[in-house]
């Protein structure tokens, strides 16, 4: 029976014997990589922290103590320690393990969370609400190097500088993050790791260690003692100690055992402290670790003689599109310049950076500064172009409102990952960005529907004098895009299909499963026409006209919440112009959290696939003749429907 | 004829003798004491600023060179500066000044601002833009020792850490911000002030500057020399050094001649420098200075007899009534704890400190970090109260989605400075909260009437398993409340008036001008209903379906923008219930930025007072007669309306 499989929760981990350790550590990491080889998910970052879960279970109960995970994505090893080993396969999966911390598993997943920096500041609530109730639980936040330079993790720090009790935060310096970690800070944090002496530390740590005492004043002592010891050949990061954190580090976070024996001596402390725990992203796993980038979250691995390959669907991705859609426009305009928040691989600005080094910016994940950052260079006269999940610039709302919008700059947001995301759910779904930057004055709304109207899309966005925000998802774009590609007018919608029975205005990627619904429908004797409405904001008015006018039953379609989205600039858009709604219906996300999942499971789920599509427009339908306010169909009269004849037309 | 007269750009800062200098920092002082008593704004930060901003214009030329304010509330002494000093007694007023910096009024004004943190990140944008374009501008942020502990300004300085090229930070740190500044770091810069070898330092820098040559290789000697002197009797600030800053400083900031000499000195260097001014808020006010809080941002002040008041209006505000309804509920329930962002006493919790000093924190201008320390809180099991302006929230969005939303925490937000705010204008507007918390699943939006339903808007949010937000405007309570508040229940709207011609849905503080509304048409012969819905989510059906179902005119009234607020709710409601929407209207704010003005002259300028709510509905019916597609009306039948009897009944 392998070690693993005799853990079902952490008070197994504490029951092994010490020397068995490591070995439970080997096992974690090949059960990771066989799951995610297979699968998909998270590895380069999981295969770092398997020695320090597995010491952190170890030495605190987190049955009552708190374990907060910044990001998330690293919980694979305390997933199979907290009694989820048998469903580990599921992870990611419609119905299995989320791959993030998940409080629907397990009482030890205290939050959901999937964004970055959040955990410190979370863990300073929950260290005051304990303490508020004179509750004696011990406050543990993880944080990896990528994260403690995002702004929430600096306010997190401050604010937990001041607590007088328990509190540590471990800094898990892989000197990566998801991509090389961005900055200043990140640059001291380099000249730290690389000094000569680090290895004279652990060594200095170790003999030190075993003659401590655990408990009393003697501890406080000891730990004192320990500092001095790293002080005197290496200057503590002053960074920590001037927000009042004692700090300890940097030591090797794959030493079990002598992170067994530190946490156990810093354990109860009654002040903040920082450990500094250096691992390394990929650990163990000989080829992850020379690319952690490249496997940091890889759909699945194939190895065949040797060679080991990324796991990548047929087709071209929406990211990849974006990716020579800009850089053809940054060879025409050099005005162009990227940015990206620590993304460069995930929004497929890597390929720009190749090729435009110096108009490229990598500002860490750090949303807010990076929209900032933007701002300014338009204001010196630059395009700047922010490459960023739609899920994170809910991040930089804030700076989008003041720095952007309210100025009228024209910065332009490429908003990958919009709508549904599949795999990593909830908290990275794209659900919120029309109804959150449609109240802005200036701001233009765009979202294409196939390769050739994202690079149109995006050509009309830089030409423009105001902010405009492009939305498309992760999935690969259609492989037949529509035959043709007018180019972006402001505000006027694209006719891909006429029809006189009903009308579907879809909102960019929807266009396409619009279209197959029509087919579906016309196989029924339906002649649907098929609108992508382009713009959101300013909404084509002409558009809603057309289609309202005559009573036509009307579907509005978006991959995005039905409050304040697309739909909605619909029905607002017709009652200013006074004309009636009630054969409108709108297709959209629900008003509930969507799990994690395929995409496609999810579009399906929520109504948004072609399937989906036709039954909301043919139950309109139906409504519509039983209470006779639509004109008379031609499918009503049964006459064949001309479904074949897509026609194209500029609106 | 005063120094400032003969000021009419920076250029003649430029022209007068150095001596004359402290004379002008004495009539901007003076300049701005009399506007500020006389009609509000922003008075301690801009005394205590006065000298640095002179000293900035003599040595930097703002026409090319770049100035970027930090909140920009402290901009005062600049707009007298640049040509302004002549209008300058219309700060803050309709069709005057803004009280913050203005891309309008001047070419000085980069940005306008009024939100914290941001300066740092695009001044970085402008150095990168302006180096791209091989523009040789100086850089300089100016930012004060509140904003230098928000997460973007951590940001800012990470990224500029690592910029080639000339890069000023101003640190101008007077110990306080808004209220005294939080945090670890806060209390570092406070040890670090407290020193006594303060006064060396600045003795030993006059003598060490005079002697220096200001420009070539020497000049970079001699700063390294500089900050050696500074280094033998003081470190440092390593945070800054260790972000990739050349720190300088502490230096006094009301020495406008010595300012002048070590800004030249280091105004061309290529690198990255930090300057660390110390100023005092009120300066040279010895009123102010006593009790900088008091009078950061008076409505104007009155002194009489020796005795210094801040003029405030004739009744009470929405923040004191929040303040009092959140003080009873914290005496019953002990789990209830109150945060702000560095707003005690703009959000009324300076009541509640005082009462519970144990169960209130402060996070300072990190809006992020305290909504997550109220996330971790809700966790442990407490009831925390975010007091936080409608605007601010949006810095926290992400953090209100992923920590509270997707958890289904119970945090209450009470958004004061809801809609329109005066004299603070576009940057303060709380115009988008509807529109981007609504799609959020789970969260409870309602906004109460007057006082009692504040307070009963309030109990009921605390008892929720759920997360509330609470929205209430800048201005006084109503002075007759409705004669009776019925608690307020899940989703259900209160019918404060009823009327058979046509229906008023108002959302929270429109329901009083809803009422004066429908006295003004009274008068006319309308009989006009009037609702409070009190909930934009769960909306109350019932309402709409009540309003529309016969087709009677119904307006929505909100102060908050057209796109996705409660109007769109009540569209959306209407749209899936199947009701028709050719009679309903929506009243809100435009799209577009508000300028400053009085809450009362903007509310009018966008038709949400009485006059303008009136006139909305009576177009609405006149159109509705004209299509004939109202149900007849009483007034329409001349009848005498009822207009008088006011009926309260609880839906």
């Amino acid at each position: 029976m392998s070690l693993l499989a005799r853990i079902q929760s952490p008070a197994d981990v504490r029951a092994l014997p010490l020397s068995d350790l490591p070995a439970l550590a080997e096992e974690i990491r090949q059960r990771i990589i066989g799951v995610v080889s297979n699968g998909g998910g998270h590895l380069t970052s999981n295969l770092g922290v398997t020695e320090l879960t597995i010491a952190l279970h170890r030495v605190f109960d987190f049955a009552s103590d708190r374990l907060l995970f910044d990001v998330g994505h690293q919980c694979y090893p305390h997933k199979l320690l907290t009694g989820r080993a048998d469903r580990f396969e599921t992870i990611r999966k419609a119905g299995g393990l989320s791959g993030f911390p998940s409080t629907a598993e397990s009482e030890y997943d205290l939050f959901n969370v999937g964004h970055a920096g959040t955990a410190i500041a979370t863990a300073v609530g929950l260290a005051r609400g304990d303490a508020m109730q004179e509750r004696d639980t011990r406050v543990v936040a993880l944080v990896g190097d990528a994260s403690i330079v995002n702004g929430v993790a600096f306010e997190g720090l401050n604010q937990a500088g001041t607590l007088k009790r328990q509190m540590l935060v471990i800094l898990n310096d892989n000197s990566w993050g998801i991509a090389p970690t961005q900055g200043g800070f990140a640059e001291h944090l380099a000249r730290f790791r690389s000094s000569r002496t680090y290895e004279e530390i652990k060594e200095r740590a170790k003999t030190l260690l075993p003659s401590i005492p655990v408990v009393g004043k003697a501890l406080f002592d000891a730990i004192d003692h320990l500092k001095e010891g790293i002080k005197a050949t290496m200057s503590p990061n002053q960074i920590f100690e001037q927000m009042g954190f004692q700090y300890i580090g940097p030591v090797d976070g794959h030493d079990v055992n002598h992170l067994i024996e530190l946490l156990e001596l810093i354990k109860d402390v009654n002040h903040p402290v920082l450990l500094h725990v250096h691992t390394v992203k990929g650990r163990g796993c000989e080829w992850a670790a020379a690319d952690p980038g490249r496997f940091h979250s890889p759909g699945g691995i194939e190895i065949e003689a040797g060679k080991v390959t990324v796991k990548s669907g047929a087709g071209k991705s929406w990211t990849s599109a974006f990716a020579d859609a800009l850089c053809e426009l940054a060879r025409e305009d050099e005005r162009v310049v990227a940015l990206t928040a620590a993304m460069p691989d995930g929004t497929g600005l890597n390929r720009f950076q190749k090729e435009f080094p110096d108009r490229y910016l990598d500002c860490g994940i750090a949303e807010s500064c990076t929209v900032d950052i933007a701002a300014g260079l338009a204001r010196s006269g630059m395009r700047p172009v922010v490459a960023i999940y739609s899920t994170f610039l809910q991040r930089a709302f804030d700076q989008v409102f003041q720095e952007v919008a309210l100025q009228n700059l024209p910065v332009v947001f490429c908003l990958d990952r919009a709508g549904l995301v599949g795999g990593d759910g909830a908290v990275h779904h794209g659900f919120l960005d029309i109804a959150y930057l449609r109240g802005l004055p200036g701001m233009v709304l765009m979202a294409p529907a196939d390769e050739p109207e994202l690079a149109a899309a995006l050509r009309f966005a830089i030409s423009q004098p105001t902010a405009c925000a492009i939305r498309y998802p992760r999935e690969k774009v259609p492989v037949e895009p529509l035959p043709d590609c007018p180019p972006f007018e402001l505000g006027c919608a694209r006719t891909v299909r006429s029809g006189a029975d009903a009308t579907i205005l879809a909102y960019g990627v929807m266009t396409a499963p619009a279209l197959d619904a029509a087919e579906l429908l016309a196989a029924e004797g339906l002649d649907v026409a098929v609108v992508n409405a382009r713009f959101a904001k300013p909404l084509d008015r002409r558009m809603v006209r057309d289609a309202l006018a005559d009573g036509r039953p009307t579907l509005t379609v978006e991959d995005h919440a039905l409050q304040g989205g697309f739909g909605s600039a619909v029905l607002e858009a017709a009652q200013e112009m006074g004309l009636a709604c009630t054969n409108l219906a709108r297709s959209g996300m629900p008003d509930r959290f969507i799990e994690h999942g395929s995409r496609g499971g999810q579009l399906a789920e929520v109504g948004l696939d072609a399937a989906g599509i036709a039954a909301a427009l043919q139950a309109l339908i139906e409504r519509s003749d039983r209470a006779g306010t639509s004109r008379k169909r031609r499918g009503a009269s049964a006459q064949p429907a001309a479904g074949n004849d897509t026609v194209l037309t500029r609106s």
